[in-house]
């Protein structure tokens, strides 16, 4: 049994690579290069696998969830440029491949008593990454 | 190949452990704790697996299989109370992932010449469950 | 120049005419008849007017317009069951359209600055009221 | 990794087989048999498989993927009448399932530098099939 | 107050003037100019205006609503080739504006109890047009 | 007869009065304010009064109302950060309705042959403004 919990954030990025010219930089990023950068609203989608508590008849405590994703996730990237005020993409790009990665290594192990299953992140509602923990 | 036909139906519910007292269902459920119950738009998504008929091009007759998710849970679950009109979800609760177990056993091995895949259940947008048949 | 904010909430109800006998309330109301009732996942859109302020680049704060909703609105009704827990609507029917005369009686006047332009609910998404303050 | 782009086009078809009377085709095709044919806004999409890239954060370059498939799908069924103008289902039924199985033969192997993970493609919104290369 | 109800369609049509040659029509009407003919869901609003009864809380009896719009619409147009099928747009397009235009006219007046306030027809979901009775 | 069409931008804002302390912006804009910015899925819907036009029954060639908006708005927001990027909100900020309001006057007058009708701009699902032209 898997449940998915879908949560929102707002952010600013951009795609630069500074071993690049500008022009080489728009060559191979297109309108996704600029200095200042343009924005999404992200749409993540958070699923944890387990047992059905035969009590509660419930998984997880879903205000659990929504606790550890809000402090770990949301309030980590949501009103931020993600190039310039989160640490997590020096060095790398913030594509949403990229923060899917990311996210699950912010919450996997997490959840208490279940399981993270996938992570699926939608930078717009026509294109979205998934990431299930297994190696490509 | 899979195929997915989406239902939906109008419900109430509540939470509400009867050895615990007000104050501990309340800290437990939060608002979903109450005496009369509060309802939800739920979506269904009933995925079949079979293969593909030659001659129609189909892996079923999606009028048999709207025909019997009509029948079998439509008509048990539609603009009903499913703490105290439904016999599903006595001695448990009607919670989502419940209602997902339930309704699996209501179709596994009703839907003519193909396999019931998955279950999936939107309590609203932002919350959902779902079950393949394997245990967690 | 209008602003809309959208917000959602989780309740009950049910239709049931003191007056009639079972027999003919199921015939006026249909499914909408029964003892406990069912339930659905509203959503409310509330839409006000005013002059766009020069320094700020708003017609509202969306804080206040958010605060005032709900404290009025949504504390009201969310996880609640409109026929047994709500005052409104003692001696009526809790209608999509007469939630939305309630909802405007209880914002009208209330957002600071700027005036209440129109109340649309929807009890679905094939489904919704819409009054702007006219007479019909 | 899994990364998933949506596509749209607009489509005609229509349900009949040769060797049936038209109360035969009536019967099992219901009001999808007729001589001329509906339509549909089908969405579809795209899941592709495969290593991030440490340089660019991607699994594909977005632009190659969106041209293999605006070439080999969307101009070929785009604003078309499946039965009569497109050679892919002469001989069957241009059903759901198969015209995913079709579009998963046009682009299987053609997204350079990564795999074909799924294709998923919408009817309309309350039906949707999806094939991912295995046998069922 | 006005009540507003969602129905759905789905049809085919084209677009080609008579008088012009074929390369005239393409010039002008795209990818829409075709023998046979492309389709689209069809999603309808249909709103009705009215005062609320204060015994039942409803402007019109959503059931006659249904059965009216039912009756007169969609059994006229779902399923069916715009141009080959339907006596409407003989010696016109078939284009969502004569489409509203016509919906009008066959509702208008035939609400019980209510005046129809508004037709909304979505050709998808990028494109809608809309008429409230005043001449243009 | 109104006729609307769907678009849409990607871009990033911030809300900051350069008169006002970090803290009393923070006070005043919330999360909104911040040195970089963050950013949004922006949904355009640009509505077009007019005749319907006996022979093409349409009331505008959407060929050339998409070319129009595509040039003047789209060209000049999309994938641009509204603050750094953009002449049009110097000494203001980028809201919603300060976008609506420039919109508006980038359009108005400007599409053949019919008139505009309103703008209706989603910062988010949950958020939009819209301006028909008259003043509040």
């Amino acid at each position: 049994m898997i449940i998915t919990r879908r949560f929102k954030f707002s952010a600013a990025h951009l795609y630069r690579d500074p071993d690049l010219t500008p022009e080489e930089n728009r060559a191979r990023f297109g309108a996704c290069y600029s200095e200042y950068g343009h924005g999404h609203n992200y749409v993540l989608d958070v699923s944890v696998r387990g047992a059905v508590d035969p009590r509660t008849g419930m998984i997880v405590n879903l205000k659990d969830l929504k606790q550890v994703v809000q402090e770990r996730v949301i309030a980590r990237y949501d009103h931020k440029h993600l190039n310039f005020e989160v640490e997590d993409f020096r060095g790398t790009l913030p594509t949403t491949e990229a923060l899917v990665l990311r996210i699950w290594d912010l919450l996997d192990g997490r959840i208490p008593g279940c399981d993270l299953a996938k992570i699926r992140l939608y930078e717009h509602d026509e294109l979205f990454a998934e990431y299930a923990g297994q190696p490509a």
